[in-house]
């Protein structure tokens, strides 16, 4: 079974247990709709890329933990696209959840699958409790107050905002709980894991800055010029578009040589190249709006 | 320390976990004020009754459970009180949070609790994993979907509503939670508490009806006749106010005479007395709207 294949099957799996009995209909159909079909699974692609590394010893640890991890992603999406934040009608190449199904449904299902995702971890505890309980640790803080997205998303609301913190928190939260968590479902002690996941995260920001600034609506499957509209930070504004790509490969090279000494080490290195090939921006017709 | 300090110490004290380090000022503020000055806190007071009943052998392990039931119940407030559920202007007499602060700010202050939950029983951990794991997972289920609060407020979505799971989920879920956690907390098997939680939900919820249909807006701190306003079902309109509260008391003996066999029977028992009569409402000068 490929990577996606595995991630999918585990996100899957997950929903399935929130839609258990007979739940209000809609919100269960809401709960699938908002995690599939996927974008690239990025987050839990880089989880179970370090559990592999680190030798995957307990699978459906690492699946739990991919699971959980994509919920919390696709909870924020939820939110982030109601009218009272990004007021969204596109994403993934459809209808968001508030415009598909309604608001109240929209809160209730980044509601649900919050929950959905320490409950997966909290079942995970059968295959090993000490290893569960670190995956919530570490999820509860990269997702919730003061570090995680949650705090990330609250810097916005803020008249002068930390940047560094806006940052870390707001893209850098999940790619550390991405890395970190891979090592914890393989067995592996978290802290080496920091930096990769921080590089990666840092890096994600601006090949996001590069693609909001370069790429057209068609392409990116989401309406793009938002960091522009909201008035939010962004690289490309800050180095350009030559500046902001030179500084995505410095990232990504740094996010290599940060890699811990493990059983995969050369198999990680690799992704993480392909990742950032994945990331890289080519410009494309659409006039570039800053640099 | 009385049981309401020392439930009110226990939020506090995790709170104060949300707002560590130099988080968004904003959302950090948010969070205290969704949360203080409490209500009756009756879930974790419940919940610390239990506790007490069954020996509270671990009281940190109460502490840490009793805070996060409190903080998800004041999550689902912040949410259902938003612009698209309730659109309430007052709760607990003092401005809703989407009214004090925003609407992006209140959605955010939700989920910060709702993860601040779990984080604070994944801690809890460190005084012992299996009873963590174990409220973790109640606490899962009965906030979350197929069968939590969340299910609940989900089935006000729907063309048609299961009445009996609508208001399991939707009042009964957390007192079953407050139950059987007091019950893990404490060391002791939880299922025989299920009954117990499920009653005094169902006594809560014609409680609640009755308040809403008897008392002004004044005395109750939160907007009247909204069960009425939205349409929704509500004991009042079917058995009428005299038949609504010989149910409430039916309802409540039924609860004591489901307590478990444990060291603290009696006092447990006489908590339930003390919580009905306080739930009882006195019809006042108001016309009454129904029966």
């Amino acid at each position: 079974m490929g990577l996606h294949t595995r991630i999918n099957s585990a996100v899957e799996a997950a929903i399935r247990i929130g839609q258990g009995g007979t739940p209000p209909a809609k919100l269960s159909e809401a709960l699938h709709y908002a995690c599939t079909p996927g974008g690239a699974r990025i987050r839990p692609t880089i989880l179970m890329s370090v559990a592999m590394a680190c030798g995957d010893d307990s699978p459906k640890m690492a699946d739990a933990a991919a699971a959980a991890l994509e919920l919390i992603h696709c909870a924020s999406l939820v939110h982030d696209d109601l009218p009272c934040f990004d007021n969204a009608d596109i994403r993934r190449g459809k209808s968001t959840v508030h415009r598909a199904y309604s608001e109240p449904l929209a809160v209730l299902t980044g509601d649900s699958l919050i929950i959905l995702a320490f409950e997966i971890l909290a079942r995970s505890a059968e295959h090993n409790a000490d290893r569960a309980i670190k995956l919530i640790r570490v999820l509860t803080r990269q997702s919730g107050m003061p570090f995680g997205i949650c705090a990330g998303q609250g810097w916005e609301s803020e008249p002068k905002i930390d940047l560094s913190a806006y940052h870390k928190s707001k893209t850098g939260a999940l790619f550390i709980a991405a890395t970190q968590m891979g090592a914890i479902a393989a067995g592996q002690d978290e802290e080496p894991w920091f930096e990769l996941g921080a590089r990666i995260g840092e890096a994600f920001q601006v090949a996001d800055d590069l693609r909001d600034a370069l790429y057209d609506c068609e392409t990116l499957g989401k309406p793009v010029g938002q960091d522009d509209l909201h008035g939010r930070p962004n690289a490309v504004t800050v180095l350009g578009v030559d500046g902001a790509q030179s500084r995505l490969r410095d990232i990504l090279s740094g996010a290599i040589s940060s890699i811990p000494s493990c059983p995969g080490e050369a198999q990680l290195a690799e992704m993480v190249r392909m990742q950032a090939e994945r990331l890289t921006p080519v410009p494309q017709a659409r006039s570039v709006r800053a640099g």
